[in-house]
């Protein structure tokens, strides 16, 4: 028997796919977005997978993403380009944008990309895995309105500003990283708030400047603390230096909320993809990576803790487990799924039912 | 009257200087480390500064750093090279490596150094911003023995790897962050240590697996734990492939102790160095710079708070009054500045009582 709730890996790829194809994208395009959002899913990175597409989805209705955008290289030398992304759906400019990535690196070794004009992208760590995949340390950042505290600050002064590396390795999959700036975030308040589960002290502080447990709070009377104080912010204006100032996007408060703002209106959101090719650079460095790995596992872990993981591991093993099984979506994912489905006028039921007994062949990281 | 144990930035280079000179250095080199050194205690990181001399004497006497030794290019591409430091001083191969780095972008746009047998390297700050004054964004990371725990760990699995970057600005001086991935570099436990000051409980994890506020424990008998948990261990990790296995380094445990171990063996550390052409890619980044941090200076502070500072601020504050008035150094600074001149055969007192009301002029940053 199938959990009900459980939809198989496949079956998730084509509801998205069906769903971005109806909101008016092509359906290659759609499929980008969808795998995205599935591989997302599928990682068990549910505060940024197939949940957020009921907002992508009436900005495409509204105009604020453009269904038939098409982002392009505005400007480029030997290691670099700036990417326009004409108010496409992030996924589409963030594929592209690493994609081109990897290109300036196969030929100069490195390559940056800054992004201009694009909107929420969704999981950082996806991009960072496209050039992971191809051999490469890829990184992915963007930048976002503000919703995160300087130290001593009483109201936001940045970006929860995502950052996400993959490293590849051999016999293990890529290491990979994909963390806000934020001490957590605020996609999991969000969902701690639509669960009713309560949430540390040291997650959020209120208007007074003085820490606050209420969720509900969040994001109208609250904002978020800094991973580490002073460290994640100085993070955070690295990536808007990166991926905002350096790329000509808009920064700060010149950003719209993708989630809150007039959905008629373009987000201007930016981003920036490096990559690094070690084929180039290194000596067998995915071979060195596996060595790194094997050590880390190998290490005495404190009681109680069964074994140490680095970075991805477990995302990578729940990767596997939905491949296999299916994916049980928790009950606010599958909330904003049924409101998808009404905003594409599709029915979840048929994806649904299709089980998890299918082949998932075909099925695999990447566009 | 000048407070005892005041030294004129100028009186201070010049000290290093001759010391590093005493330890068969070329005269060039001897000033880049000697730069290196008083600039970073102009800015108040006297964990990072001078107070390390004594121990980079030591192992140029024994061999283990190689008082003339060349930094040279090993391979490269149009945005990347790998550089060889001949066991140099870090000081003398992260300066040519950064250098190099600023070159690559120069033409490319973007640069890429990896370095091997490189040696502790001080403050990361110092080469990030070497970029910077060209009006580069520069970053600069270096692994390191392991002395950090991951999450669940008993032991310490990776370096405290430090990651610097500087942005320059145009009316502003430079954001700079350089931080350790642990949650307080291991430099900070020595100084509350030989300054008998309490640590907090957040620090240090025992033997045991859990906390403990002991600070002489450290580093025989506990470990660091890493900043924000899994983002600081997952830092850790990225600046370890970057610096330590696409460099071609040693990593975590076979590198050796600049401080702890034999000082007539290399150290074998790692290091990268990136730096991107702002001028060529972005369009105004430094006045974009100026006006995110006119924006943060704007914002309200929580109660108690006078300003809100951005990364690098406080140290490039600091950095002026050392200019106009000398640095008070730290009993351990100073102690260990004693010790260094017994070393080198010098008198500190020679310096000391130079004064610090003579110019100062021609101290500026840079090399």
């Amino acid at each position: 028997m199938t959990v009900p709730g459980t939809i198989s890996l496949p079956q998730l790829r084509a509801f998205c796919l069906d769903a971005f194809e109806r909101a008016g994208m092509t359906r290659p395009d759609a499929d980008i977005g969808a795998q995205v959002l599935s591989t997302t899913d599928a990682w068990g990175v549910f505060t940024h997978g197939s949940k957020a597409m009921r907002g992508y989805l009436r900005r495409l209705q509204a105009g604020g993403l453009q269904a038939r955008g098409r982002p392009r290289i505005v400007a480029e030398g030997p290691a670099w380009a700036v990417v326009d992304g004409d108010s496409a759906l992030g996924m589409i400019t963030s594929a592209f944008a690493m994609t081109a990535a990897i290109d300036k690196a196969t030929q100069a070794g490195v390559g940056y990309i800054g992004v201009r004009n694009s909107s929420h992208f969704g999981a950082a760590g996806y991009y960072a895995c496209l050039a992971a995949r191809r051999g490469l340390i890829g990184l992915a950042m963007a930048n976002d309105i503000p919703s995160v505290a300087a130290p001593g600050s009483r109201s936001a002064v940045t970006g929860s500003n995502p950052l996400a590396y993959a490293v590849p390795a051999r016999r293990h999959q890529p290491l990979m990283l994909d963390m806000s700036v934020a001490t957590v975030a605020g996609g999991k308040v969000y969902a701690a708030r639509e669960r009713g589960e309560p949430i540390p002290g040291t997650w959020l502080i209120g208007e007074d400047g003085l820490p606050t447990d209420d969720a509900a709070s969040y994001p109208e009377h609250s904002v978020l603390t800094p991973a580490a104080a002073h460290k994640g912010f100085g993070l955070a204006l690295l990536i808007e230096s990166l991926a905002g100032c350096l790329s000509g996007a808009a920064t700060t408060w010149q950003i719209r909320s993708w989630l809150g703002d007039d959905p008629a209106l373009p987000t201007g959101h930016g981003a920036a993809f490096l990559a690094l090719d070690c084929a180039a650079i290194g000596d067998d460095l995915p071979g060195r990576i596996d060595g790194l790995i094997d050590e880390i596992h190998a290490a005495p872990t404190a009681a109680g803790v069964p074994r140490l993981v680095v970075p991805g591991e477990i995302e990578w093993e729940r990767f596997s487990v939905a491949q296999a099984s299916g994916i049980a979506l928790p009950s606010d994912v599958l909330a904003s799924l049924r409101q998808s489905a009404e905003i594409a006028r599709l029915d979840l039921d048929d994806y649904l039912a299709a089980g998890v007994n299918q082949a998932s062949g075909g099925l695999r990281f990447g566009i």
